[in-house]
């Protein structure tokens, strides 16, 4: 496997035409983006039309991993086309002085591949693995591991991070020199994504508690 | 304006083939879950590939709005072909007994549409005043509103709400009937979507109060 740049390269896809002041070009920024991620948002061409859907995925390295039914279309497409994958963080709202200067503070990630269908038993297991892992870390070693039917039942993908921008706007808004003087409050209303307090399964067995694992991810 | 059917017809592109036990067809289900989204992902096919960008979105009844630079690409490229808008709120995570039944609960709207540039100035000024009043209501009465040069710099695209497809996912997990006897914690991890204290502008004239509309957003 050939080491990938430190940096993202600039393609005519990722290169950012409108507030560039607001790109990364650090890899490590990518990661960063997508590790906090929970789930993404897949775009794909079906019928000459954009498909967008939520999806959950995971990173190995420099590969990104979704998964879904074997039958489904996007997914059947996925390896014939490039897909555009984006993960978006929303951290506030942005309240200007001016209605023009009000924004939005995010930290997104879109990356643009032509996906791989994984056939390698191997891979797909380590694919499926870091999909459930990067949601609920732990959970892959404590529950019931897959049945070779319920693997044939599921497609991997894998997309090369090789081609992504990152955006990022942080901090207060922007306003036109004048307006500073108006009588108008501005500033930033944080917005975060937070866990609740694991609710059991109704039919739960009793005497089952709350594994560690599960309860450091409501805690975090 | 020909009033829509309360129900959401079924297209080649909306019918669900896969977990359709999922869809909503109530087109109150789709106006709930736009009305409570903050930003939706907007997928347009730009030079052969599709693109997947996040963005702010309002709805003034049967319409979804979404603006941006009248330079951006993806905007301008819209009226020119079928957009495809999505908006999806995580709920949960769901934890079964068999990864296989790992799952997330959401609620999803996925629209398909062409969309019109909106060109009547009053329209223009209903779509952006929508689309602020989406994230923070009460805000548009506060601020200085647009200038004419503000304006032109701004386009606004109007989106059909004809075409849609909604999947609401809520609960425990569907295990399997053997695996309900395993000795595994089951349940779901709830995931909120919260406001934080209004964090004041640090360029903020001494003397300006959290507007009573802001503190209400925060408290949400």
């Amino acid at each position: 496997m050939t080491a990938l740049s430190p940096t993202l390269s600039s393609t005519g896809r990722t290169r950012l035409g409108r507030r560039s002041d607001r790109a990364r070009r650090d890899r490590s920024d990518l990661y960063d983006v997508l590790d906090a991620g929970l789930v993404c948002h897949l775009g794909v061409i079906v019928d000459g039309s954009p498909r967008v859907l939520p999806t959950g995925y995971g990173r190995l390295g420099d590969t990104l991993y979704v998964h879904g039914s074997s039958g489904a279309r996007s997914l059947r497409e996925g390896p014939a086309q490039d897909v555009c994958v984006t993960v978006t963080h929303l951290d506030g709202i942005v309240i200007a002085r001016s209605l023009y200067h009000h924004s939005l503070n995010y930290r997104s990630a879109v990356i643009y591949g032509r996906p791989r269908l994984v056939t390698d038993p191997d891979e797909k297991l380590a694919g499926l693995r870091a999909i459930t892992e990067h949601l609920a870390p732990g959970q892959w070693d404590v529950a019931r591991k897959p049945t070779r039917k319920e693997l044939a039942s599921s497609s991997v993908l894998a997309i090369p991070l090789e081609e992504a921008s990152v955006k990022i706007r942080q901090g207060p808004p922007g306003d036109d020199e004048e307006d500073y003087a108006l009588d108008v409050w501005a500033g930033v209303v944080p917005v975060h994504q937070v866990f609740g307090a694991p609710c059991p399964d109704p039919a739960l067995r009793p005497g089952i508690p709350v594994p560690p694992h599960i309860a450091r991810l409501a805690a975090s």
